[in-house]
């Protein structure tokens, strides 16, 4: 299915990552050498530049040099002079650097083409008035699947997205699509078929039949996906109750043991609206009662587990929190969701400081973008919001709701030992940034993206520059397992 | 300084303007004639397409039809047959369509360079840390502020803004040098030179020596002002007292005194962070008692007119809102920077329902976007955090956001006779948007923004899509008094 593996390369400039919640770290000058067949990082070289050190290096690795594909960045812009402050000439120049790509904890494809389209809806309207109408539509439609999931790998893709857990419709058909173009365009994912069979809840047009048929159209996606990725090297299937409401009893326990059987991820809605919680709460008075809550309802059913994303959790209460810690699962955070439908402000701190990971989901298309560094951005002004309640603490910082697009993601999803960050042994999921200089002339460079460098920015207030005024025009290149998989010409 | 005034022109589209606060309208197939001299709409044909009832027009306005330039957007878009429901194939079209143009009633172009770079800041350590510095060194560096503004401006342009109402810096002669630029670029703008001359809080490094020298010189800006365009047509001056704790009760009186005297428009903050309005409690004791609080300062040297801008306004008392009403002052909101840097959430809901008029200011760069696009979308997003707090009418619309970038702004500036709207007498201040169609190919048009339209869109859902995806991509052209000042090629 792949294409030809890439040759081994080397790559040569800024790196950019996190090395913990709070901090970046800046290495410039730096070469990264990445085994073609792989797609592995086999060797990081700081302060090499561009000389003769490289062949040292080949040699190390065996490699021949003639044969090894270079990208040097540093001939083209400048990467190692910012940082010099207060002049005013046009120094200004393009500004490069390589930054992991970006993991999108959450999202729902089939419901790409409504993004923006919400009105003044909340959470359980929404999904009547604008949601299971489309997802409906492409489970009947495979071309107009095809045209929705294709736009929407492309987009995300763009966007700098290398791995992403989506959501797809209750068809099989469809859902099976949806992995395929995946694989074929290259980005990693973990695809869902999404279980929905509690007929108080769910539509009768839209709708698994039974228990039964929620299990066995799970695991002919199941299959489908282990046929076409067996290893689950770039594509992998995940276990998709839609929330708590929409799945029977019976469909949710057969769906948690299918998922400890066969070792699979599974993902799922928490607390997003007060409305659902108390939907939840009257659906499952035995599940939820004596505090365990919403969250309770799926440990209840074998659900809850490390390898568990939810999706919102904002109005978790404490037991909850400790049970998800205890249980090891993850919180993806979705902020222009929570804004945009007006769940609610997560308290991402305090999930933090709870000992539970968390990472960033657009939520399309309850959440407007498919922008993994637009959630970062809304991660960054929502935290604000919370903090405008009386707690500074909450704010979260540039590094930090970067971390939570890169290593936070990789940790949701079960592969932080090999996205995230520039280590040896970790994959090249990657994105190549550049900012463009304001030179002396007013018009130089202003088609390519908004931020605007003008030479005398630290590194540090450039990548808070990339962070809010970024979009897909300053994501050149994108990566994964080595791979090329978007480039903006 | 201006260029040879363009021929009559007239545009063929469809036109979407705000009809009231909560209403767009929809001109399908519509026709607007703009005469060259004037940049005036001096008639508006419905259903006009672009027949023989063109020559009719033209006849009607003594116009000779060789001479009009016509701006047919019809011929190469789809801009009457979206709303067709629920098909799959490829007829997802491109869309174009004019907007009035948008209007930024609050922007500092001397902090340009900052957007994005708050860190954890708010308002006053955020002055302090980074805005004074970069005004100071645009203050004694006419090179750089001319690489700044020119900038600033081209930045807002593009973003489809007409009009703005900025704030330079102390300097005389780098404030001269925005509104020149302005002019020269066809921006409408009211350009103020910052006036503060405080010594207990302004930097000895960078503030007015006294109340008499802040007076004088701002009656030189205002001079050039009048000298480079004596009726104000495009460019006008502005009495821009930075906020009461910057300014001492003499200057504050002069600079009212100096507004009424000749009939100048005002702005400044007010009520923007709970510290500040702290510190202007403690330093105007006298005027702020009573309950006459933050705003009845400005009140009591004459300030508070109805040609008053106070930006932000997000922790406003009732009897300061009865008192903005009661003066007929405007509210500029700034929702990018009162999030950005921690200021709270403007009850903008109230504000309306109080009788206030609202604008929108992109508050660059306590707002890290220069976009006023941006500042509507979170407009929304605010007004949601606001209804979490258990008013849901808080929430403010997509119609009702586009009013405050458009109608609304132009209350704010003074100019609603003039701008934001499609009507005869109305000057041509206007954006051509386009939305990008998707095809069967997933590459498609995926280079030219981030809007995808499938086809089976209504209007009002491709509005949507424009506020929460849209950028400077979709602004194809901007004009401003019939002037093409802006065009994406």
């Amino acid at each position: 299915m792949n294409a030809t593996p890439p040759p081994n390369q080397v790559f040569i400039g800024t790196f950019i990552h996190c090395r913990a919640l709070d901090e970046l770290e800046y290495l410039h000058g730096t070469a990264v050498f990445v085994d073609g067949p792989t797609g592995k990082i086999v060797a990081v070289e700081r302060e090499c530049g561009h000389s003769g050190r490289l062949e040292e290096t080949f040699t190390k690795l065996g490699w021949s040099s003639a044969e090894v594909k270079i990208h040097d960045t540093t001939t083209t812009t400048t990467t190692t002079t910012a940082g010099t402050a207060g002049k005013a000439g046009g120094e200004g120049k393009d500004v490069s650097f390589f930054f992991p790509g970006f993991i999108d904890t959450h999202i729902h494809a089939s419901q790409y083409p409504n993004v923006g389209i919400f009105g003044k809806s909340t959470l359980l309207d929404w999904l009547n008035t604008y949601t299971f109408p489309l997802e409906a539509s492409l489970a009947k439609d495979l071309a107009k699947a095809r045209r929705v999931y294709g736009r929407c790998v492309r987009r995300t893709l763009s966007h700098g997205t290398t791995t992403a857990a989506y959501y797809a419709t209750i068809d099989v058909a469809a859902t099976n699509l949806l992995l395929d173009i995946c694989l074929a365009r290259g980005q990693r994912a973990l695809v869902g078929r999404v279980c929905m069979d509690e007929p108080r809840t769910c539509p009768p047009w839209y709708a698994d039949e039974s228990a039964a048929q929620t299990l066995s159209r799970t695991r002919e996606c199941v299959a489908h996906a282990r046929m076409r990725d067996p290893r689950g090297d770039t594509v992998r299937p995940i276990v998709t109750p839609r929330f708590a409401p929409s799945c029977t009893p019976a469909a949710m326990r057969a769906l948690g043991d299918l998922a400890r059987g066969e070792g699979l991820a599974v993902q799922t809605h928490v607390s997003e609206n007060k409305g659902e919680i108390e939907l939840v709460h009257a659906m499952f008075p035995g599940e939820s009662a004596g505090g365990r809550g919403y969250a309770g309802v799926y440990d209840a059913f074998g659900l809850l587990g490390e390898r568990t994303i939810l999706a919102h959790g904002v109005h978790l209460s404490e037991a909850e929190a400790e049970l998800l810690r205890a249980r090891g699962s993850k919180v993806s955070h979705c902020p222009c969701s929570n804004s945009a439908i007006t769940s609610g402000a997560a308290p991402v701190r305090w999930l933090l400081e709870k000992g539970i990971d968390v990472g960033l989901g657009t939520d399309v298309s309850g959440g407007y973008s498919p922008s993994v560094l637009e959630a970062a951005r809304q991660a960054s002004l929502v935290s604000r919001h919370v903090a405008m309640g009386g707690d500074d603490r909450a704010k979260l910082s540039v590094e930090e709701v970067l971390y939570l697009a890169t290593r936070g993601g990789a940790k949701c999803v079960g592969l932080e030992a090999r996205v995230g960050g520039f280590e040896v042994g970790m994959e090249w999921d990657a994105q190549l940034v550049r900012l463009g200089g304001v030179g002396d002339g007013d018009d130089e460079g202003v088609d390519e993206g908004n931020v605007d460098v003008f030479g005398w920015e630290s590194w540090e207030e450039m990548v808070a520059k990339w962070l809010f005024n970024g979009d897909d025009r300053n994501t050149r290149k994108v990566w994964v397992k080595g791979r090329l998989v978007h480039e903006r010409v």
